[in-house]
């Protein structure tokens, strides 16, 4: 069992950007001490909720370090460096160690698709040998990457070859796939689940920890979710998880990171829009969505110590 | 709610085929006796695990009266007649509701494909229609099907068009899509489950239905994971579900169908191999499939009352 | 060189539907009588223009009767066979061999999709031993089938283990492929190109024979390319396929054979709408598709004899 | 008609590495030296031939020097600057416009899927504005790239909304999508074929132009099919392209653009492997593959004025 595995809710941040879409790292702080404050226990940087792979080297940079010198050791920085060229992940990598991050996660590249495990392994053990005193999470997400290779393999075989290796940010849906990473060798290796929706599912088999966007803008509501199922208490675990669901669904008929952006500026944090290809809401488009949101009773759930039990 | 909801463990029974890969009903009978003694709760006939694609039409009529037959109106027997030919499922349709079956389902055509909602509720309410006075499932498997529709909106509409549609034979991992149909109009659709490998999780989100091919094979331990999950002993649901995970991925090695026929051919039922493009197993591959699941320590759980708390 | 190969526009024909979507054979004769006027030197019955896939087999029977029997020797009627039941395909190219067919066709299973050539070619070897007098051609439509399986090693091994495989309906845009299908064994197969679109270049590259839809509607255009192609006109080929490449476009932007079906009927022949999942054009529909036809001057070039030089 | 089209081969260029898979472009002057001879009428640098998206960016800006450098005005150099990043692919383009470049092209971003034209033409209006004297060519790859969106759509919208678009790099292998591009608004766009293996067909279709990486390799064999083409020689012309898809289909068995930087190796060139992911070839692999291509006669066409007449 690894004592240093990662627990909770991992938010994956965003980064804001202004009117012209030039990065701006002011809101990083406020944001971050509100994310602390609503109970997240870690920040997952640059990865897709926050565009890494639309920003510019120079950027993803300044992105992480500004994460990390707002979290301030309070909790843990994972910087996400994936990159079509694994040399700038490498690079990348290398400077998340350096500014004091707690973690470096990556993508496999996508552009030239990773089509085998061995492959898969040659990648990341280079990538991760930029940051070798950091742990490495490799970040399985096959909808973006198109890379749908075995993680029980991949586990198997970058133990023996990644010395950094520590687990896996899981983003699919696969609950059996995930059930046999995270019991793997003992429980040897750091597992995250990340898909919110099917949250409950994942503790039910074994989850500790999630990675996930939603946590910038729901984390009660998800943390809620686990004390339920920490008290046995089904009935109440769905009932959350159903708004949990419900709120994804009215997000996700807009483009889903755009229309993100649009809800944390709901609750006062103005982080722009998105980088092409992803765009932004319109205003009129915002409006609507908080309508939606409101009527599922979402601006109840937003505040901490909010009365869920309210809304049924 | 509707009181006629499916319950427990319903198998997806497969085709007993004779060495010349002709139909051969007589293993129907005691396949079904021995299917019932190990506690399952229905059947469900001439699906993908009993290719029912595969026959030809009056092959899966002989079928499904064969294990109505059998069944004896102990268990529900469902029907599965989908069929690239609208018409021709409606057919199969009719005969089931004509020979006693308790439900009918159907997957959707898949040579052309069907890409909106709308065109799905029109050929299931032809469908449906053959049998009016049998309940109606929509087999939704968009990993055979290619349609990947939304199974929300299809309950929504089809719900309105379908006067005998009563739910879903779910076979997706998305968890999320599950629950919404699951609680869709305070739960009046009948949403069962199809991938065995994440029953947990779906127990977790609600599901008190299931039906999977490796329920032919294993009743047992997934009965003991649904009393584990009841009494709230999630160590003891993970380990059971993780041994029906490490199970499947031994068989599923092999091309998967034919490998579970020859798994049933440890238990004393000889239901032959597949008809083409599936085929069979080899002997010397059935050998070694046997020890796998050996070393699994399988052949204790697929005895029903066996101590499973042996194996750890 | 085999002597017995296609030539010319084989047409895949349609098949004909009344108000209620029930099979109506009387138009199949006069259509075939404007067919082979129009300049068309072969039927390909049953397949995916004709919905073969959506038919019951008995009414695959009667089309392929009443097709080869208007034929009356004229022209090569091929009778499409695919089925996802491997045996009933089987039994569908016995009753086309029984009914004097001059060839059969089949794609493979599609619902458990064929994964490797060599099962492809005991599907295929199964069907083809149906009607062993017959030549048989793979429908090779990896769009529809889903089997991209690589079509020069079927031929390899397929023209060892099938006595009577003549040859593919190649059904994809690959050019390169079809050409060394062409060309294998000192062009032992008759490979027939299946995108009509793209004939020029198929033309270029060594077609000597196509099976289309868009034969159906325009037969003199496309014997017009082929003569320009002989005499080496280019400027004038390009100028007819560019016809050709408009016209599917305005077709394509409406359900292709449903609207495929309104075409027909601008010259006279209603053949009804198409079978679920496809459907039929609207009254509106149909009137805007004339229009933009007309605006293309296709209702010159549906006229054989046309002076296709009045458009420009 | 536009007077500044595209003629000929365009070399799709490989990127030399040396053993450490670092950039080395000591051997790009005489590769560029020994294109020329072959007859190559423009280079285009850093595509997925030359592994743009594998390297980091000041790399990427040294190779585009350096085929500039070296092809000092003979022949166009079209640099390829396509990035997940448009931010990134903006500087880059903004690069090749001060080093000289003659042209700029990209790929969309690919890791965010590009899935409306509005969106591309977005995207590509960004990139574009980097290099505002520099024509502009949209790189087409949907099998590498995922989007696989209307080539004629977007040249119309792209037309009006990108000032210096001149037209697409065409790597599909739609003939009448690539025709319908070519012709429209009286032959507006620069339309340039990317499929080598496709060359004849599109040559009867109305290309003029090609960038591929074969063409490194076999220009000679490729000059000699234009040549054919324009006498009317079919036979002799797919007697050629017929050679050239058989030395594709040899390559093809091994990771493709490392195989043929072993090919180039045989000329006498020794660029390397290639970056992660894809590799390079074994000495073992590599000897076998001189021997595949030799059985073709490969090593009569690679030189320049060879007699090709001598193999058939």
């Amino acid at each position: 069992m690894n004592d240093n595995k990662l627990r909770g809710l991992i938010a994956a941040t965003y980064t804001p950007l202004d009117l012209n879409g030039e990065l701006d790292t002011d809101p990083i702080g406020p944001t971050t001490e509100w994310l602390i404050a609503q109970g997240i226990s870690g920040l997952y940087t640059c990865g897709s909720t926050g565009e890494g792979m639309s920003l510019r080297s120079a950027e993803r940079c300044s992105v992480a370090e500004a994460y990390v010198q707002s979290a301030a050791g309070r909790v843990p920085v994972i910087v996400q460096v994936g990159h079509n060229s694994v040399a700038e992940a490498r690079q990348l990598a290398a400077h998340a160690q350096q500014i004091g991050a707690d973690a470096v996660s990556a993508t496999c590249p996508s552009y030239f698709k990773v089509n085998d495990v061995d492959t898969l392994v040659d990648c990341m053990a280079e990538v991760a040998a930029g940051a070798p005193k950091l742990p490495f999470y490799y970040y399985h997400i096959p909808a973006l990457t198109g890379s749908t290779l075995d993680m029980v393999e991949f586990l198997r075989l970058g133990g023996k070859r990644i010395p950094n290796l520590r687990g896996l940010k899981y983003t699919d849906t696969k609950l059996h796939e995930f059930q046999q990473c995270l019991e793997l060798d003992q429980g040897r290796f750091d597992v995250v689940w990340g898909c919110d929706e099917m949250m409950l599912g994942a503790l039910a088999t074994g989850a500790t920890a999630a990675i996930g966007s939603t946590f910038n803008i729901a984390a009660p509501l998800y943390l809620e979710i686990i004390d339920a199922f920490r008290l046995g208490d089904f009935v109440e675990a769905r009932r959350l998880q159903s708004l949990s669901v419900a709120m994804i669904r009215a997000i996700g008929k807009y483009p889903f990171h755009p229309a993100m952006k649009s809800v944390l500026g709901f609750s006062g944090f103005d982080l722009g829009g998105c980088r092409l290809p992803q765009g932004r809401l319109s205003q009129s488009e915002t409006e609507t969505l908080r309508n939606e949101l409101s009527l599922l009773g979402y601006f109840e759930w937003a505040q901490p110590n909010s009365h869920l039990s309210a809304i049924s």
